[in-house]
């Protein structure tokens, strides 16, 4: 799976298209471009968040970065269809039988909960365990956020800064008109680059990684129930009926719509 | 029903007039359009919104725009005198004859409610089953409500961005007077545009949206407590009594003046 | 009663005449005034209050900052002193007798409460429906309060927007120099408006009204204590300290020193 | 007691000394006084204040801000000296013996509660009567910090507003370069004076109070604990660990090292 | 130990020779350096500070800051292994063989705890003690974020106080170019160092301080769980696998390849 969040994507590059449209607008794009900008605005911000935060939460900011251009691995319907069709084989031919079917499973939270239903662990403990890692995940997940977050907020200061850098060096040699044109460039692109940064990236980034983040501990949590569900030995449809509850209104809807036509092909 | 919110209207409507008959003092009104600057500026800031939320919830912005224009479908006070004439003939011809009145009432919720009733369904789940209802277009208007507010922040942070890119241009071409005039034009009709955006548009259709979820779900609550009061069997009297204690002590006073109007008329 | 709150008065002319006597200082007071620009600060901003706040609401406004210039009707001394003569008239004379008293009362509330407490209703039910309209007032003015507070943020965006307007128009036809006067006024003044009407008006209006309400809040709740008590018969020296514990440690001491000289004078 | 702070007159001393020092690099110290200026921001941001608090509050506002100018009058090591010695002559002599000592002390609350342990008043009533003290005096310290944030916020709002009145002034008469110049000097001079009063005096002042009412506070609570250990009638050595508990680390172990020296020198 | 944070050095070293590097080009690095600028700057923004904060808060402020240079004193992997060598100790050993071990221990917390357990003191007793000391460091630890956090906002205000006595300058002297340069360097040279003081250094060394303290505060709750554990005489497996589950994620997985690789050497 692991599909493209095509929105981000589209986002970030129709807003790139725009931008550049309009910057081409009665001037060339080359005007734009300053290589002492970039490192003012991205290095400097990047230095601060150096300072700001521990090793071990830096090194993933790329990896984070790129989960928001990923869509959410698995969706609340199928993790439906693959619970109901798990539970009718489990109640068929037992909780063993279930053992060939992790294999083709995706999801190594789902894999990880099977397995340890197989190997016959306490329902208790199941529960803690799978808990512990929805948590786990969540606050892997907010650190990622938060870095963004303060990326967003340092880059148009950077910005500022450079712009500062920029308008002195104009007002020191304001005889010299060439050093007019270098500062007031790079004083006014720095701000530029730090506003972009933080308002078609950073920020929105770090909203949708919030979205992502809680849509997929929703979809683990209706895992755990499942996993539960299957170990107890209930009725397939409870099952069905119990994941259901976990949809939002319109993915209800169009989930029971789905049964219904199954059903009159299935002929039930 | 669905009577238009005509302050919305006259507040846009007004609030436009005010704005345009100031711009054509002392200047021609074309001086205010610029293509490119609204390319960036609602172009821009609905691509900031692409890479914040996901799909689902951007697909609704314009549906969830035209709800501020629309008035609440149901007032407190109808919604009491439906209860008083539903309760009297539940009294007199018992529940099975709403049927006939379900077909002629408007709210999708109501008719759902008392279809329950008719159907014979428990109270507790009637209670549950509506309750969730209420939630989940609680959570569907924060959402809306949501998406406006952070329009209304990304959109005068594009007016700025445009605002930078008409001035580097003009400072890249300061000897070249017509790009000076097409450059500043754009960095301050963006700027222009978002302000207008924020303040005019979404921030306070934003905060109308959040009072009319408020107001909807007070209603929403009343007609649930309706539904099992009827389903109880109470005396048509005191449905009314427990009514009357959701509305604001205006709207009380104004149903109980038309009370005794009636009352006079009706010689009781 | 009704008196003025004299500091409301005094803080928005003397405020007013500080301003405008620096506005003298160097220029005439005209070139302050322009009226497009009185359109657009209170005009727009009133546009967006229209918007953002259902009919109900809005409609209130100006009753609302009236209330800002009048002092809180009832001082908490008084209401003692009310009291104390009405618990020793009970004790006395009957609480019929109370019937005679009630007309010569200025407070509704109290009036409402003494009536219920003659007519014999129980005492948890005059309790439900004073606390209730203690609450029906509070959200009163919470919404009160919180319009103010709006139209204390939008009135200085408005003014931003009106400064737009003008710099546009003054870029526009930078060679005619009457239309950069023209321009640059309004662009100046509208913000200029704008931060007044925040500053000196809305904002802290909006401030004084939340002090009024707690103080208004905090009589009633003493009134309601002290209906109870009368209706319960104690002795009226304990209604009296009863009451006296709801009043701010100034207040207390003045009232004691108040009791005493009274003491002396009746000789007890 | 009532030791002088010397953090806050040094701060404010030596901030001043700073930016008169930088303001007479390269100027004349006079460029920077305007009367209308003086006016403008400390007169209009007092103005809001009237409207914004109620008299009894406003009447306040210096007193309170002398309060940040004076240390804390009670320490925690001296008050737990006060409490071992009281305690040791309650244990040996009796409670009433205490009488003599009151009249030594010099905080009025330590004095209060002392007198009612004489006057045989019940424990629990003490306490009450204590803690509502305390309260009070959290509430009206919470004023006064309030008052001084609420000034902090309007100062640079006046500033701005000054800045406004100078710079349309100057560009109303830009053709006399006289005017020009007593037009800006109002202009940026009020966001000066705005900028400082904010910064260097109503800010840090409110922040000061507030660590000043927690420090207070703790000592008024360590003296309620003491005063009701000794009514108790508890061992003095136990008085005093009570006590130290109360102490942040530092202070807890100079007091033990204190008692170490004082152990060898009394020979115990 | 006391090995330094390598990040917050790589980033400001980084940081500052981003920003030297820009701002030689197209000048000489000579025109940022303003001597009376950097009293405005650091000696206005101290002595608000000194306004702000108590005596013994502004003393530790250099202590504190050296403290986001120096990496957290003890790893969870090392407790860890620090415990499960002790605890297999006092089994064989007994609890007093614990002294000897104690002298070569580098954490005074990690001490103290083992003492106590060697003195036979209760485990609730301990607990207080140790969960007290654990507070007391927190709280110290905020007392310095906060101050950290206020530097970082009095700094750019302070350096906006220095660009208005800039530009005020300049206004005055209009006609005496060598003022104008003079004034303006110091206008926006005191933003200039402002805006680097709040965001390079001030900010991200408070958010950094924020993480250490976590970071400690769960070493330090590891520590507590392990001595208790320890004299409660548990196998020192289950010391271990207490003390792993406050691993995050990744740590926990090295731990036990760590463990593997151990096991495979030691032959068990």
């Amino acid at each position: 799976m692991n599909r493209k969040d095509h929105l981000t994507i589209i986002g970030l590059g129709l807003g790139s298209v725009m931008l550049l449209w309009s910057m081409t607008m009665g001037s060339e794009l080359i005007i734009f471009w300053d290589f002492a900008s970039v490192i003012i605005t991205i290095g400097g911000s990047f230095c601060a968040l150096l300072v700001n935060y521990p090793m071990k939460d830096v090194k993933n900011i790329f990896k984070v970065m790129a989960v928001s251009f990923k869509d959410s691995p698995t969706s609340g319907i199928e993790t439906i269809n693959i619970f109901t069709d798990l539970s009718k084989k489990a109640r068929r031919e037992g909780l063993l039988s279930l053992e060939d079917e992790i294999v083709t499973l995706e999801d190594d939270f789902l894999k990880k909960g099977l397995q340890m239903v197989i190997d016959g662990i306490e329902p208790e403990t199941i529960k803690d365990i799978m808990e512990l890692e929805i948590n786990e995940m969540e606050n892997r997940h907010n650190v990622g956020i938060g870095i963004l977050k303060a990326w967003g907020g340092y880059a148009p200061a950077f910005g500022m800064i450079g712009t500062l850098i920029g308008l002195i060096q104009m007002l020191a040699y304001l005889s010299d008109s060439s050093a007019i044109a270098s500062g007031m460039a790079k004083a006014l692109i720095t701000t530029f680059y730090g506003a972009i940064m933080a308002n078609l990236v950073f920020n929105p980034m770090s909203a949708k990684l919030a979205h992502k983040n809680e849509e997929e501990a929703a979809v683990k949590d209706m895992m755990l129930e499942g996993i539960l569900a299957i170990q107890s030995g209930v009725n397939p449809r409870i099952v069905e009926d119990k994941l259901v509850s976990y949809l939002p209104p319109k993915e209800r809807k169009r989930f029971k719509e789905a049964k219904i036509v199954e059903g009159v092909v299935e002929g039930v």
